[in-house]
Formats: C-alpha cells, structure tokens, sequence
C-alpha cells in the first residue's frame, strides 16, 4: 500500500524453519537497517513493522565463502533479533553473488522460546534494491507478506551408504561424502547432488580401474545437512561406537567448479604427511592443501585423523546457492569430473599412506 | 549422395584462409583418418577423395591447451598434408571440449606453392560421429562440400593504445595488452575481447584509486593476432626502433575465467623475483607464478625484461574457442574483474620494482 508503487509484487522465498503467516498475510510498514547494531540503535522505530535487511553479499572480497558469512547472520538469525524489538516480520536481501532477481533462501536458527516468531522470507537481489529505493522515496509504504510455509515433524529418512571393501584392513574406513537434501527452490545440482556423484564416483574410479585399497573406503549420501545436520549427526554417533575405526574423511559441499585445494582439520603431523601428497594431486588440478574446515556431515566424526573439505573455485558459487538458479545445467561436466579425481587420488593415499 | 544418408546436412564452419569451393561445389567420397601417419599409411586411397581428419581433443588431458595442441595440426596442417597426396578438400573434427554441434575454425597455415590449394572445414562435434558412424555403414558415400569463403586482400588497420604515464620514468614502458579481433562465428567475448577489458581495467583502476606509478602503463587492443600477427609484428617493431624501453609486458589471451597464475619468460633471476611477489598477488586469487610462454602479441617485443601471460582456469574455454559459443553470455562478471585486478597488480609491481 504505497502512494507510489501500489500493486507492485516482490519475488520472495520462504527462509527454512520460518513459520507462514497464517490465514492473513501481514500488512506492515517496513524498516531498512544493514545490521543488527543499526536494528538495535534504531529500535524504537521496530514495533509492529517488518525489518528489511538489506545488507548485500560483499562483492568486494576474493573469496565468496568469506563475503557469504560476512552477510548471512541477517538470515540465520534476523527473525530472532527483530523480534527482540517487536517486529511483525523480517525480509532479508538474498545472499548471492549474482545480480538477477532468483530469491535464495537458506535454514535460519530455531525461535527462542521466550519471544515471538515471526515469519522471515529472503528477497530477490533486484527487488531488494526497489524496496531500498521505495522506501526512500515513500517511507510509510505498507507492504503485504504472504507465506504459506509450515514445519512439518519430523520422519524417519536415512543416509545412503555405499562400501567399497578394503582387502587388508577392511574395518579402518575412509569416508567420501556428499549431502543429498537440497533446498527445493532448485534441484541442488551443486548443493550438493554434484558432491554426492562426485563421492560415488570414487568408487566407480576404483572399480573401473580395478584398484583394491587396502582400507575400505565408504561412501556416504547424507540426509537433512540443510536443516539440522540430523544425517550427519546420528552417523557420528555410529562412527563412535562402531568397532570400525575411521580413518579420515572428505566432503564435497561446496560446489563442483574446478578443483583448487583441500582444507583439512587435523593434527599438524598429519597436515605436513598430506601436504607432501601434492605433487600427485597436482596431476587432478590441486594447488594447495592447508588446515580448514572440512564439511559440516563429516565434522560429526569424532575420533578421526582427517577430516578434508574439497575446495573448489568458489566465483560462481553464490550465483546458484539455495535458489532456483542451483539446476543440472550449471553443472559443467568437465570441472565435475576433475573433482572426482582429484577426490578419488586422495582417497587412496589416505587408505594406502595414512 | 548416400543409400542411407541421402540429404543429411552437416554443420560445417570454413578455417581463416581456406580458399572456397568457387561456382561448384566438390562432391567426393570421403576418407576418415585421424593424424598425419595415418594418412601417410593410406596416401594410395586419398586421391579424389575429401580427407576427414576426426581425432578429438583428447578430453583425458586436464589442461585443456595441452589437449589442444595435441589436436590442433589437423586444422593447421591438414589442407597441406592432404594436398600431397591429391585430396580435393578436407573436413576436420573441431578441436573442442563440448559436447555439442557448433564447429570451432581457426586459422590454418598459407598453402604451399608447389601443391593444389584445396578448401578446408571444421565439422561440428555431433556431427563428425554422425560422419565417423555413416561411414562405417556405407564407405563410399559422397559428401558435397560448399564454402564461399574467400580472403580478400589486407587493408591499413591499426592497433589501440593508450597510455598512463608515469610519473618519474615515463619512457619505460608496461604493457597490458589483449587482441581486438576475433572469429566472427562468435563476438569473441572470451577471445579476446575480456582481454581487451582486463588490459583497460589496468588503466581505469589506476585512475579511479589514484595509483600514480612510476612508469608508463600502456594498454594496447592489438589488431589481427588471428590471421597474422600482423598487429604484434607491427608493434614489435615500434619497439625496436623507439628511444623507449619495454620493460616488461602482459597479456591476457586464454579467456577471462577465474585468475590462477602467469607465466613468464624471462630470465631465471627475473622469474624468481617476481615469484617473491606472491604473497601480493594471492589477494587477487593468483596461485602461482612460472616460466611458460606469454602471449602471441607481446611475444613480438624484443629487448623486454619480462613478457608475462596471464593464466585463468582453463576448463571452459575450448567449450567457446572460435565459435558461435563465444558471447558476452559466457563471460562471468566476477571472475573477469579478479583478473583484471591481478593483472593490475602485476603491472603495478613490475612498474615499481622491477
């Protein structure tokens, strides 16, 4: 409702977890802030309005997982903070890398019990510029919210796992993984059916090539990575009391673009040991290996030696991220591929050399 | 002019400097080799016929270039190498990594004075296994062959330059450079015009951070690197006649994707100290610095402490090379800007401190 801009509509999606908004949408004026030290400076002016947060994706830094992070507390935990202040809703400016108009949504944090939940959705890159611009030349403008979101309780679902057998030491395990749950605006091509093929792959690699590992090298589909990390969770507890020793473990989840490096948790021994693997993995197109994160399934596994993220590069990857941009035709088959090898070649020293 | 094939159209795309089929077109049967020995093995069967050199880019090869230059003689070499032995034209598999049917040209060397001059086409990807299969069905089918191509004599064209001068050694000179001519299939965005835009970025960087360096920086669109080198033949001998001094010179002409490194030929004490520069460099996403070869068009300069070519991810770009795939569309906004700024980077350190 806007003297200006009556009836214009605004491409949004629902953020995960955030309740709808019922029967009725909410009707609302709205309220611009980059961050939660403007949300709280400004927090007189918060009640019974939505909180617009606007703050984009830093384009400015190399590294797109750095500017993601920088941005993505305002969708992670916005409802909770404007709520603080009697907010009847939040908006968030999707947090991507591309300039189009494809919401990308994503899990934020659960309600807090002793305040309100209120409905959150993300809001397209260029829609997010319009509502900024709106707002400035109409401040009081009302806008409409509509979600029909709801979380329904949980079922029962199951990691998939594929065992390829080691022939000496079938019971030391070295894990390939990828999730296999997406956010459903898109089909998850990158996020992360493109990880779980390229862990599969491994295997197949192994067996088309008839290499036998010593170590059985296992791989892993992960369900719920997205919202709760429940399939990497109850296979942790698995890992700690199974007779099976884990050895170490790669994840594939963060895209499928060329190979760049692996980032590795583990001791510091055990970092210079892989580190002298490089040249060989030079070969699959991996130009470096440093300490990192790996990925969050895997970093379930207590009691391990390695746990590796693949490192992609990383340009592209908030173009598609949680959105209806994340399809099979963003997937270069190529830049796949070399992933798998370069997985696969370090799967193997791992079962043979660690 | 087949029993089974009759009337099936094949994508084809003339290669720079084949010569037309004139009035008439060839209509011929066909012989399929895929190298230079092969069709030495077979010259008796060759006479009359349109040779069909079908070796594919070997995909096994992580670097695409290498795959290319493994493949790429049959388009340079094969009108001559065919002519030998009395072929009347010839068709070659195009030299690409994609899995589709747009034909990839190229230029080809100038005939040879003492052999007939017979027209030359690269055939899309599908299509030459189409052609591959059809023959193995019916091995005398004829093949009718047009090309309307014709080069037509030079005229006076010029290379672009503009300088940023510098402010205490304005004649020693950097070069950025990329090549403003292109395979019209296309618009060449990848080849090279991003390029192009990488090497005015430089000067435009500098202008808008109010970087003042020491010595001139020069951007130059070099004219036909595709059929001649005319334009860096030209400016090399500027070069080699001015009272300034080249100091050092980069070009980007391998696509605009994501920066990876440079390659430099230079002497080895030149090369180690730029490496000592990679700590700089790695803001910008560069992962090494090693001898290698530069760029077609600088490599005219002589005299020249340093000639560098920039070097980005390479598993694109034999998708586009040459062909109606390289348009603005493939050019990733990001991933062209963060060369620019590493070739800015560069050109600023090599006017500093080299």
């Amino acid at each position: 409702e806007s003297e200006f801009f009556e009836g214009r509509e605004l491409e949004i999606l629902a953020l995960g977890r955030s309740i709808g908004t019922g029967e009725k949408e909410i009707t609302a004026e709205v309220i611009e802030v980059k961050n939660f030290d403007e949300l709280k400076e400004r927090q007189k002016e918060v009640k019974g309005k939505i909180v617009f947060f606007s703050r984009p994706h830093d384009m400015g830094t190399v590294n797109t997982f750095q500017g993601y992070g920088d941005a993505v507390n305002q969708r992670s935990q916005g409802a909770i903070e404007a709520a603080k202040f009697g907010a009847v809703g939040v908006l968030i400016r999707s947090v991507t890398t591309k300039h189009d108009n494809v919401p990308h949504t994503g899990s934020m944090n659960n309600y807090v019990d002793s305040l309100p939940e209120i409905p959150a959705a993300s809001l397209g890159f260029l829609d997010a510029d319009f509502l900024s611009d709106a707002l400035k030349k109409d401040s009081i403008l009302k806008l409409k919210m509509k979600l029909n979101c709801k979380t329904l309780p949980d079922i029962l679902s199951y990691n998939v796992i594929a065992d390829y057998k080691g022939t000496e030491k079938s019971d030391e395990i070295i894990v390939v993984a990828g999730h296999f749950d997406s956010w459903d605006a898109g089909c998850g091509a990158h996020d992360d059916g493109g990880g779980c093929i390229q862990a599969f792959e491994v295997l197949d690699l192994f067996k088309r090539l008839s290499i036998k590992p010593k170590r059985t090298i296992r791989c892993i589909f992960y369900i719920n990575e997205e919202n709760g990390v429940k399939g990497g969770i109850e296979y942790g507890n698995y890992a700690d009391t199974t007779r099976e020793k884990h050895i170490a473990a790669i994840e594939s989840d963060r895209g499928v673009f060329t190979p760049v490096g692996f980032a590795v948790t583990s001791d510091s021994l055990t970092l210079i040991k892989l580190q002298n693997w490089l040249p060989i993995l030079e070969y699959a197109g991996i130009e470096w290996i440093k300490a990192g994160g790996s990925g969050v399934d895997i970093s379930q596994i207590k009691n391990t030696q390695a746990l590796i993220g693949f490192v992609p590069d990383d340009q592209r990857y908030f173009d598609l991220h949680h959105s209806a941009n994340d399809v099979f035709e963003e997937v270069h088959p190529r830049e796949m591929e070399l992933g798998a090898a370069a997985i696969a070649v370090m799967a193997f020293l791992l079962s043979e050399e660690l």
